[in-house]
């Protein structure tokens, strides 16, 4: 292979070498960005992780402001780690959904606990513009992508039947009938939405499950009469 | 669900409503905006179909100019598509990389092609800037993204054993060591590149068969003293 | 190739044959311990099997006192197992995890049916340091692995729900009070680990809908004034 | 839920609590060794990949004593690195095996690329225990596992083809007899091996074909009256 080796040495190849130098910074550069990207993603996992746990103890029956007050500290540690992100997406311009993949999963369950303590302490949604006060986004620059917020809002829906199902439980025969209200609200909202077949369609065809569990939960407590209002039609009624 | 339904006509859901309505608004939109550039991607296949068909002429020995005047045509069409790609893309600064999964394959394709049809002509390397030069792209606005040329040089390169075959049984002897010196500063130059383990990794990694095999045709016509250099002492050398 | 072959009675031949020869021994010690190693990993397989087959019959409401005698006498047959193994192990010190392939889920198995166990006897969790001394297992010389006794118990978990159920079916309504209570201490020790994306973290994964199940359960007995707590107002209540 | 959760607050409760304050605080250990050891297998695989580099420098027939020098700097620095590995699993004596996934394909390439070369000077095998040596690795400490040599050692294998196919192509008819009869030996050795149907078999397995085609090889210079030896019975030799 002497002879092939001596085009090496030919100008073109030295041109090619210098092309691919430029490549070497450039990727290395990109790849410094991602490892930076994705070390805050994993603080962001890990403040979630946190708050998550804090918000379990609703399905203990522990006193919502209680539980609040600890899941918000951390909403203001996530802020601190958007801040940091937007920062860095901030030195380049335009690369927001480059790097989009590395760090939507952990945004997506955020939202869906930050929404989950608002339903909590208002029985409202949440709104995107909320959200993003909530954690210091700015639209402009760095904003929340509106497909991670809905996806968000569907895993919070995935938490409601177990939370209504805990709350009949301890005795709050009324929780049954504020959720199915919020969540058939909820979903004939995304109804109006025209999805494209694509995760967030799956996930919003996941809430239909979430919904008929809450009418069946509310049906048990109608049918035995447990439900507080005066018009109930169920066991107590029958026996009235 | 009387009562659950009744809490609908609240303030809460007429807000949620609207705010549903806004997303309406902007899903169609970006769904539009896909829509138009999967239009384009499909054009932009269509043509480096038609261009792979023109260029895969000279397995058959047709000569380069011939086969070169056909695919430079689809370069144009090509050229033009892009415009339109950037077009579309102009209208939203930013979302590059949103939409980028849409047409990066065809991109890809397009790359390989367009860089066999220059080595083709040149024996060089086809660099990342004269590409966007023939594609008319300017990459302060829509340029070509540095992973999707790489990965079209791969492809590029998995052209080559295949050509070297065909030249060869035609009687040119002289193609394997000219490919072999090509490639071989091609793969020397990727190694230099600190590559992930991604896609183009792996596109890279085939690389390797592809150096292999023209070493292989390579090894044959030498041994056979069918290189057209004076020192050959194979089967040619010992019938003199 | 005869003068290839020539080369074999060269002195570096002979050396190289003398090394693989050592191989050999070496290799064949290793898969006779292998083999010895595995021998006793399926007679723990076979007592768990037996094992498995006695806490079965609590599905059945047979009184725990008598199914735990039965199950008890495999822990004595797993102990003299265990240590057989531990004799093995022992001739070659610091091989312990280069063989806890072979015998890893098999203990892992053990541990659930133990623990199992332990809950049906004394409602609480079964001790790493606990499962050690029934075992006979010395941690300074052949140990129980940590994450072996972790999966374990999430195995563990695995098999409360459908308890619950068959508890209940029988009569037995406070059974899912208790279990919960177990299950959510359990669940919250459990999070309390910062797990890996591993084989412990996917099983961890799963106990949530152990967890979920049993509150469905609790749910049931509960809204049907089941539960022998004074403060029911379910079905019962109503036809007070 | 309730009375359920009246539990969490007793002693067996917070005993559980306790133990896995215990396996919070291994698992952390264990993981930080892990990541300690990944973070040195990195820079195993970065040094093997710039010795690979070296190394393929003979494909285009460079002096082997050139090419020597630079990939043994990178056996300096591989010692180095081993040197950190071991110090790093002497803290936690007989764990050689837990963590052995982490480093052993790294290694495998090292063996690979390190016995490639010392072919390159010696055309003999470097043995096991001169690996150790070059590497600076102590067997009572920290050794080389068998197994990952002789699959460093089918790796070289797969290189040796290739370097036969370019070697004749640059006029060393004598190189594929060499490479045959070491080549030969090799296979022969592992012969001897009563390999299990695992890995290394399947390896092993693979070398007959790097066996085929060096005699291919051999076949085609001796025909054509190429080797250097006088007993050639080919092409020349009938035409003498």
């Amino acid at each position: 292979m002497a002879d092939a080796g001596d085009s090496s040495s030919s100008s073109s190849s030295s041109s090619m070498e210098k092309q691919f130098e430029g490549f070497l910074q450039q990727l290395e550069q990109s790849g410094n960005l991602r490892d930076r990207i994705r070390a805050v993603a994993a603080e962001i996992e890990s403040s979630t992780r946190l708050m998550h746990s804090c918000l379990l103890l609703v399905h203990q029956s522990r006193p919502i402001p209680e539980v609040a007050a600890r899941a918000e500290a951390q909403i203001d540690v996530l802020k601190g780690l958007y801040r940091r992100l937007a920062e860095i997406l901030l030195e380049l311009p335009g690369q927001y959904y480059r790097y989009h993949g590395d760090w939507r999963t952990e945004t997506q369950t955020a939202i869906s606990l930050i929404a989950f303590l608002h339903w909590l302490q208002t029985e409202n949604l949440l709104e995107h513009s909320e959200v993003e006060q909530k954690l210091g986004l700015d639209s402009s620059e760095f904003g929340l992508d509106i497909e991670d917020y809905l996806i968000g809002i569907c895993f919070m829906s995935n938490e409601l039947p177990r939370y209504v199902v805990n709350q009949v439980t301890t005795g709050d025969y009324d929780c049954p009938r504020k959720v199915l209200a919020f969540l058939t609200d909820l979903h004939a909202s995304f109804r109006m939405l025209n999805l494209r077949n694509d995760f967030l369609r799956k996930k919003f065809d996941g809430m239909k499950y979430d919904l008929r569990r809450v009418e069946e939960v509310y049906y048990d407590v109608k049918i035995r009469g447990l439900a507080p209002t005066g018009d109930s039609t169920g066991d107590q009624g029958t026996q009235a």
